[in-house]
């Protein structure tokens, strides 16, 4: 019987940051919660950061994920949004590794592939895939629904990762 | 008499993140502690930030200081260094805006203008700037040097903005 493993997603960014949580057990997966942390736009970035990192922290201590997975940030071409982005980043990987939490990063791609089966999927056929994966989890706001995809992605990568290692060990 | 003052200066970076402690009192400064906070580059990214918050964290409690000042980071043209740095720069602030410290940002020229006097001086200008100012600061390293520059731009914009302060209700 495998575990039961808690991953925690998260899609970051400066004004608005999704989470989404779900149990993963073997193949089989459950939603938990997913929401959107928000920061205060008229507030200077420290403090926005603090708002982050705060209602990450609570996300963690309301629902103790075993592990997280996040997205990794598309690197854009300017420089002050690639910057603004990177500090928010920054926070939001902070928090589950604070917490003690493994934080394994994919990027856009890989998490398309692992949940729609191709890397260069849709937008919305990426929320298709993942509401037919999870249909308890609903009317979803976009950035808690790219989390989402994340915690799922993550889900599979491991079992994955567990096989590949069995097969490793029956070769020995 | 002016109060005393603890100003923390900070210098974000991936690698290597500078940080400086000076007492401000009215216009004179005594240099307190320098350092600089590293991160190891063979862990994961979210241990590394961390490493970095730990560290900030460590010279906080270790110092106690009331007001920070960081230096804004130089965006970069490469996309990749630029989202490092901001991911740096994120944990970074939030340090000492979770421990309560009001946070200020100066741009390197703003540094530059206060403590040398001119927006565009030379590397070499600030540091013998900084080494006038404080000599007892001794020989420190670069990013350490830069944070202690951000402290001293911060207690001459603190004096600066008292006066206009006090100006202003003279004109009332």
């Amino acid at each position: 019987m495998d575990e039961r493993i808690r991953i925690l997603g998260l899609d970051p960014g400066l004004r608005h940051t999704g989470w989404a949580v779900i149990d993963a057990q073997g193949g089989h997966l459950s939603f938990v919660a997913a929401g959107v942390a928000n920061s205060t736009q008229t507030l200077p970035l420290a403090r926005r950061l603090t708002e982050l990192y705060n209602q990450i922290n609570d996300v963690i201590a309301s629902f103790s994920p075993d592990e997280a997975a996040v997205e990794e940030t598309f690197v854009n071409k300017n420089p002050d949004s690639t910057l603004k982005l990177g500090q928010a980043r920054g926070v939001v990987l902070l928090a589950p590794a604070q917490a003690g939490l493994c934080v394994t990063e994919y990027t856009p791609n890989q998490i398309k592939k692992a949940v729609v089966g191709a890397g260069h999927a849709q937008k919305h056929q990426v929320d298709m895939m993942v509401h037919t994966l999870l249909p308890v989890s609903g009317k979803l706001k976009p950035d808690a629904a790219d989390a989402l995809a994340a915690a799922i992605c993550h889900s599979y990568m491991r079992v994955a990762l567990r096989r590949m290692q069995a097969f490793t060990e029956l070769a020995k």
